[in-house]
C-alpha cells in the first residue's frame, strides 16, 4: 500500500481488491473546502523516475494554482482548465507544447482537445506545428462554435489540423510561435538518441521483413510503452501527455488534454488527444439523478483510441461505487477491451472527476455544496498528479507507482479522494 | 408511403410510426440468396434532384457491383466494402475522392475511415489531398497495424491528416493525383458559385459581428444543411458523402465511409468520415446472444462526431426491434441528442446492417446461414442507398425521400429490408 503524499489525516485507506489478476494500490483522500471548485491535473501516465519526480510534481502544483487562481476569481470550469493546460504545455518536462517530442522528421506536431460539461461543446487540433498553446487553438474553435454559424451558413469546424490548423489559429489571434523556441535540449537530445536507435533497428529489419518485438529490445526501445521510456531518465522528451478535469462553484464540469504525441512518430500521426471522446470527457449531469463527469487520459495514443477510454470511463462513473466503476472500467474496457485483443501490453492512465449537489442542497443562488470524487488509475509503470480546491492553500501532488512485481500494461493502480465543498467552512 | 424502387414481391410494408413529432417513412423488402454475403452503400445524405438522381443510383449500382465481385470471388468484407468505396469515391458526382468539394483555398482535402468487425481495426485519414482514394490509405493503415510494431517498438498510427498522410500514401506505394485530376466541372463552378455567394454574405458582416442564419438566406445558403444544398441540382459538388456496409459469406462485417467534407470548408478541417465511432462502426458478434453491426454516416460532420451516430447506431442494433432501435436511436440520439441542444436542423442519415446466423445453423464450414436486416435512416431531404447479395444478378437502388411536408433537420425516414442468405438456394 502506497499513501498520497502530503495527503490529511481524513484520509481513509480502502482495501486493495484483486480481480482478474490485477494489481491495485488504493487509497482514498478526503479534503474539505467552499464551493469555489476542485481541480485535478496529471503530467502523464508513463515512467517517472525518482530523480525527476520533483519536476513533475512542480509543474502539476503550478498548474493545480493557475486553475484554482481563475477559479477564486469567478471563472467557470472551463476557463480554470485551459489555464491548468497552459502551464502543463509550457513546462519544458512535459510531452506537451514546450518540450514536445520530436516525430520522425524532427519537428513538433501537437494534438489537444477541450470538452465543456455545461454545453457540451468541444474543440480540438491534431497534427498542429508552430503554436506555443495548442489548447488555446481547441478552447477558441469551441468557443467560436457557440457563436453559431458563419458566413453564409457554414457550420464551423470543432476539429482542424495541419496547416489549416495552425492558419486558423493564427488568423484568430493566436500568435505563431517558431518550432526552435518549443524545442527543449531534451526533446533534441531525445530525437538524436532514438534516431540512432531506429537506424540500428532498421539495419537488422533489412534481414527480416518487420523484426519482432523482443528482437528490437537488443537495441533498447524508443517507446516500447506508449509514452514511457523504461528507466531513461533523461529521455524526458518521451514522457507525458498532460491534461486536466475541473468542477466550478456552479458545479459545471470540463476537461481538456495536451500531447506532442509519441516521439518519432510518423508526421500528420495524430493521437488519442485530439480524439473526441478518447482523450477527455466532460459532461454535467442532465438531472438530478445522475453524476456530472470529466475525464482525461494518457498514454498509447492509439490504444486510448479505439477503447474510446474516456467516454467509457466517464460512462462507468454513473455508477454507485466509483472506485469500483473505474477498476471495472480499466480492467474491461481496456486491458482486457475486445478492441485491443491482440495487444499483450495495454498502456494508459485516466484521471477522473465526478460530483453531485450535496444531500443539503443550494446555499445560495451561486454556491452550492458539492460532493467531489476524484480519482487517477494506470497501467503504465507510474502517472504524476496534482489536485487541489479553491479553498486549499497549496496543491497536493502524487506519483502513483504499480506496486513492486506488478505488470505494467495488464496490471493497474487505481487511487482517489473525496472532497466536499462549501458544507463545512461557509 | 413510398415503396422501394426495384423491390421484389416479397416486400413488406410496415405501417408508419409517429413519435416526438417525427414523419416516417417506412418500407421493409426482403430478399434471399446463397450465404456469399451482402452488400448495403449510400452516396450521401442531403439533396437529390429527380433530375440527377439516375446518376446517383448508378453509382450506387456498380458500387454494390464491385463489392459483391469481390465476395462472389470468395473476398472477406474488408476487401469488399473497399471495393465499393472506390467505385464510390471514383464517380463525379459524389462528395469523396473526384469531385470533392473544394475548400476555401479551391483545395480538395478528403476524410475517409474503415473498420473490420473481426478484427475490430481501425484506420482513418483526415484532410487528405492529392490521392485519388482516401479509402485506400485508410485502409493500409488498418492493414499495417495488423503487422504489429514498427521498427523499434513503435507503435503504428491508426489515424493520419495531412501531409504526413499523403506522404506515408505514398511511401507505401499508393500512387499521387494532382488535385486538378480531382477537381470536376460540378466541384470547380460549385467552387466559384459558392465563393461569389460568401462575398455577399460577408458584405453584411461588415455591418454585423456575425450575421444571423435567416439574413443570409437573402443571398442564398452555400450550405445551410451540412451536405445538402437545396434546390440547386448543379451544385453537384456539395452533395454526398459515400460510404457502405458489407457482411460476407462468415459473417464478418465491416464498414467504410469517404467525404470530400463541406464546401467552403477551412481547410484542415476534419469531419465525422474520419473520426472513429462518428463515419463507420463495424462490430462482430462477440457471442451468440448478440448480432453483428455495421453502419456508415453521411451528412453535417460536425453533428455526426459530437452525437458519435455510428457507435451510437451500431449500440441501438442490438436490440429486438432494429427498426423500432434505428428510429430511437436517431431521434433521441441526433435529433433531440442532448450534444446538439443548440441546434434547430440535425442533417444526417446512416445506413445499418445487422446480422445473425440462423437457427438451421451452420450448412458447412466456409457457409453459414445468415439472416441479415439491413436500414437507412435520415433527417436530409433525401439519401441515395443501393443494395445487393452476392446472389442477385443487380443491385437494387433507391432515393429516399423525407414525406411532402416533413421538416428536413427535425423529422427523419426510414426504411430497410431483410435478406435470409443461404436457406433458400443451396
Amino acid at each position: 500500500m502506497e499513501n498520497l503524499e502530503n495527503s490529511t489525516d481524513c484520509k481513509e485507506t480502502v482495501s486493495p481488491l484483486n480481480n482478474s489478476g490485477s494489481l491495485l494500490n488504493s487509497t482514498v483522500s478526503r479534503c474539505d473546502g467552499k464551493a469555489m471548485g476542485f481541480v485535478l491535473v496529471h503530467a502523464g501516465a508513463g515512467y517517472h523516475s525518482e530523480s525527476k519526480a520533483k519536476e513533475y510534481k512542480h509543474v502539476c502544483k503550478r498548474a493545480c494554482q493557475r486553475a484554482v487562481d481563475r477559479l477564486r476569481a469567478g471563472g467557470m470550469a472551463l476557463e480554470a482548465v485551459t489555464a491548468a493546460l497552459i502551464e502543463l504545455e509550457d513546462s519544458p518536462f512535459t510531452n506537451a507544447g514546450t518540450g514536445s517530442n520530436l516525430n520522425l522528421s524532427g519537428e513538433i506536431e501537437c494534438d489537444a482537445s477541450i470538452m465543456d460539461g455545461k454545453s457540451l461543446n468541444y474543440g480540438a487540433v491534431g497534427a498542429l506545428s508552430g503554436i506555443k498553446n495548442p489548447v488555446l487553438v481547441a478552447r477558441r474553435l469551441l468557443s467560436e462554435s457557440q457563436k453559431g454559424k458563419l458566413s453564409a451558413g457554414r457550420i464551423p469546424p470543432c476539429f482542424l489540423v495541419g496547416k489549416g490548423a495552425e492558419q486558423w489559429a493564427i488568423s484568430h489571434g493566436i500568435p505563431a510561435c517558431p518550432t526552435e523556441k518549443m524545442t527543449t535540449k531534451f526533446s533534441l537530445s531525445g530525437y538524436k538518441r532514438n534516431k540512432r536507435k531506429m537506424e540500428l533497428a532498421e539495419q537488422v529489419e533489412t534481414k527480416r521483413k518487420r523484426p519482432s518485438f523482443e528482437h528490437e529490445n537488443v537495441f533498447g526501445c524508443l517507446e516500447p510503452v506508449g509514452d514511457m521510456v523504461e528507466g531513461e531518465e533523461n529521455n524526458l522528451a518521451s514522457l507525458d501527455t498532460v491534461g486536466a478535469v475541473v468542477v466550478d462553484r456552479e458545479g459545471n464540469v470540463a476537461a481538456a488534454v495536451s500531447s506532442g504525441g509519441l516521439a518519432m512518430k510518423h508526421p500528420g500521426r495524430v493521437g488519442q488527444a485530439a480524439h473526441y471522446g478518447c482523450g477527455c470527457w466532460a459532461e454535467n449531469a442532465r438531472d438530478i439523478s445522475l453524476y456530472s463527469t470529466a475525464v482525461s487520459t494518457s498514454g498509447s495514443g492509439e490504444h486510448l483510441i479505439r477503447t474510446m477510454l474516456a467516454r467509457e470511463c466517464s460512462t462507468a462513473m454513473q455508477a454507485e461505487n466509483t472506485h469500483q466503476a473505474l477498476l471495472e472500467a480499466m480492467q474491461n474496457k481496456f486491458i482486457s477491451s475486445p478492441f485491443l485483443a491482440g495487444e499483450d501490453c495495454v498502456l494508459g492512465g485516466v484521471i477522473v472527476l465526478r460530483c453531485c449537489t450535496c444531500g443539503e442542497a443550494q446555499r445560495s443562488e451561486d454556491i452550492q455544496a458539492l460532493l467531489v470524487e476524484f480519482l487517477w488509475s494506470h497501467t503504465t509503470e507510474s502517472m504524476c498528479v496534482g489536485y487541489m480546491s479553491a479553498q486549499d492553500s497549496k496543491a497536493r501532488t502524487h506519483i502513483s507507482r504499480l506496486p513492486p512485481g506488478a505488470v505494467a500494461g495488464q496490471s493497474l493502480a487505481i487511487e482517489g479522494g473525496v472532497c466536499r465543498l462549501g458544507t463545512v467552512s461557509d
